[in-house]
């Protein structure tokens, strides 16, 4: 089972790409954040967004999606901003027919360090330990890769109770 | 020369579409307004969106596209659904290679009106006097044809003036 990881953002975009096997058993497939903040109008970064998703997927084929849930923006502006980069995120995932699980951000924290007050250094630390990653990971590659883990997991959870797959998609 | 003007929205995105001929005289195409507040998630919104203008595109062939500018949202909440409506809308559109031309409010209007400071309800009257359309227009509908008319407008305004194409887009 292959996972794509998202992590949206106006000037960054990080995604990470796990592999999950029945056993639970983790191994890194790609890593990457998409840089658009040079792009000379927010329409084209947005573009990027999209183009830069939608070859990722093409390419590594995965199967399911998920995506950190924004419970609250700093700002009305930056929220915007944000909010439009999700959505282009979203759309090149579900225009591919990929299903999105959202998770907040202390359930990916919680997947990945065991407790969800843990810092942004932590989760790059301890994702590379968990996919044998040699070096430090981009912050939001790492966050990405945090993202796809935690669904990894939690997948496996409600398969382990038995609960059906159609049932899993979060409410928002 | 055929124009999609778009009013994005979490809960509903008029969709306008318009023709202008080399003397500037407009002709309706199409409209139509996108409920999409019935989905069960919003990542469902989102993909009703995209899907929704991806056809109306493949099925009219606008070749230029306007949406409104926004300033500023209510607060983050609004600002974060608003934003996500709009990055799926432009994704739908840019996906299509299709160019993006942002304009503010009171562009709009003043294309429309003639005043910066008219009302919703002017503007939908003053749309239907425009093209020539019998009886009300669903109101985001009628926002979205208002933003074709203004790109219309400023389209041929700079096309006279002798400024080239390349120039138009604008920053943000």
């Amino acid at each position: 089972m292959r996972i794509i990881g998202i992590d949206p953002g106006s000037q960054r975009t990080g995604i990470g790409i796990v592999d999950v096997d029945a056993a639970g058993k983790l191994s890194h497939v790609f890593h990457a954040a998409l840089m658009v903040a040079d792009e000379e109008t927010f329409t084209l970064r947005l573009k990027r967004i999209f183009d830069g998703i939608d070859e990722i997927i093409a390419t590594h084929r995965p199967v399911e999606c998920g995506i950190e849930r924004v419970f609250m923006a700093r700002n009305a502006d930056s929220a915007l901003k944000l909010g439009q980069a999700r959505g282009a995120a979203i759309c090149a995932v579900v225009h591919r027919g990929i299903a999105v699980h959202e998770y907040a951000a202390t359930e990916v924290k919680k997947a990945v360090v065991g407790g969800g007050r843990s810092d942004k250094t932590q989760v790059q630390h301890m994702i590379g330990v968990l996919l044998g990653l040699k070096g430090p990971i981009q912050a939001d590659a790492a966050d990405a890769l945090a993202i796809a883990v935690a669904h990894a997991h939690t997948r496996a959870s409600l398969e382990r109770v038995g609960i059906p797959r159609t049932a899993w998609r979060r409410r928002r």
